[in-house]
């Protein structure tokens, strides 16, 4: 569709987004009432919302808005099975300046709506605004299916840790990116398109996880987060941890160790948990490490040493 | 608190917002987690989202972060009321610069927090992120009770249009204070922080409404979505209008008919519903209009006349 939003207006601009939509059975009410209405089977709803915003989260000239849109769903829906759920709905709150080119919020929704179609979800509503920055505010739901939620707080000493999905690929896509290349392709692609293993949570749930959580800010931050609600310390295994050859590269290319981006790179969703010693883990889930008795502070390792660059993103820190 | 959002960073800023937040029975698990966890007894959850921007939908010198907050959570909750059904919880996704100071987030969330409490629902989680114009995203989440929701395609020919709640008193408000006046303080108040009926929406369900919306665009854009859902015509009866005297003396400070804020002012989030004719309804709705059978296409009438400023709100089009 031709012309900017501004010309199309608020209401041609929902009507040409929802017309983008497809639904599934969880929807018992879509789009274009004052609310959606969704199933939830387990009489329990789970819920998370994440705003991303242009110049901080993504850059136009580095995503499309189909892929902004696959990644402001990616990370909602991760959140999502984190806790063991699978999801069922993403809602959208758009903030557009007026003369935005109608295919950008067009091509969102359809980045939005292919990757909750990834996960089983669907979009069921939204708003759009008009503001000088766009902002993409996304809200995801899922249902626990009859299980309890796994939180950050039930890992116990003894517990063996295990990482389902990607680690890293995303920090060295972007690594490359920054540095003005486009390839390896794999690597670009996982920064603008992160595959989250949106079955693993649910799966995990089943298999008796203790504590899970989406790895959104590196993973020894979110382990930090574990080990500090569960009152333990959590031990990662560098042997363990998976460095493609190409990773390594990579790094060698840059002058980084590929290590920092599989320790501290967020943005693939790797879904991390915590199961019990005797559990047999499926080939999707690979341990690497260890949940220990808290010594003097819950905190995470890496080999029994503390990792000194710990820190993950800091949504307010000084850009640059 | 002392300082800005950027000197207290984001775990700081998220730890001090949450420890403003009070729960209801519903919060199976609040914030601090991948996502929260809310009671949907109904098997089906309902669900809205809207989006608010400094300067657009609110500016700091005429409200308070207070006021914001308090309107944020009201028209995200008027939302699910108008489906009938009961609000249970709400999210913030929230945009903030990093020289904010940090009093600005606290206490608007304090304001989200008390109105969710008038409906009884409890904020359960969030996101924040540093961007250059403060942008307030709120979802709504809310529970049927065992009713079918209540869209806007169910008013049928013969209905009576009723309303809960207020009509012009915002908009009136809003008249005032772009004239640089600071009262009447009654509709001022309106302005800042308006009241929507939410027990009037589930009670509406349980009377048999044939159709339920949010007034927030203005009651004869918002009927027009019914009429057009419904494929019906809606007359309103202008001598059914309820105008204060005090609203009156206003029009004529300001030179306004009255009657366009009652018909085409938004921001006090009444619920209007139409009801099978012979329904007692109690004395919180008040009668307006009525259901007519198409005879061209589906419109609204006031005193069965085009009424010429139906217009309503348009978020796309130009300030000012």
């Amino acid at each position: 569709m031709k012309g900017t939003v501004g010309e199309l207006g608020e209401f041609g601009l929902i009507k040409e987004l929802t017309s983008r939509l497809t639904s599934t059975p969880e929807v018992c009410l879509g789009p274009g009432d004052d609310a959606a209405v969704v199933a939830a089977p387990d009489r329990r709803v789970v819920a998370t919302t994440d705003v991303l915003v242009e110049g901080r989260h993504f850059r136009r000239d580095w995503s499309t808005a189909y892929d902004v849109g696959r990644k402001a769903a990616a990370q909602n829906l991760a959140d999502i099975a984190a806790m063991g759920a699978a999801p069922t709905a993403l809602l959208l709150g758009l903030v557009v300046p007026g003369d935005t080119p109608v295919n950008w919020p067009s091509e969102l929704m359809d980045g939005l709506r292919d990757e909750a179609d990834v996960a089983a979800a669907a979009v069921v509503g939204g708003d759009v605004v008009r503001g000088d920055t766009i902002t993409v505010s996304i809200t995801a739901l899922g249902d626990l299916r009859g299980r309890q939620p796994v939180t950050r707080s039930g890992a116990r000493p003894g517990d063996v840790l295990a990482v389902a999905g990607w680690l890293g690929w995303s920090a060295a896509g972007l690594a490359v990116l920054t540095r003005g290349f486009r390839s390896p392709r794999a690597f670009v692609e996982a920064h603008r398109r992160p595959e989250p293993p949106y079955h693993a949570g649910p799966a995990g749930a089943a298999l008796g996880a203790t504590s899970m959580i989406d790895i959104s800010d590196g993973l020894v931050a979110d382990l930090g987060h574990v080990a500090a609600a569960s009152g333990v310390h959590i031990d990662v295994r560098r042997a363990l941890l998976d460095v493609p050859a190409q990773m390594s590269d990579i790094g060698r290319a840059v002058g980084v160790d590929p290590l920092r981006w599989v320790l501290t790179g967020g943005e693939d969703h790797a879904i991390a948990a915590t199961f019990p010693n005797d559990v047999k883990l499926p080939a999707r889930w690979r341990r690497i490490g260890e949940v220990r008795t808290v010594t003097a502070a819950p905190r995470v390792t890496v080999d029994g040493e503390p990792w000194d660059q710990a820190g993950g993103w800091n949504h307010f820190a000084t850009e640059g």
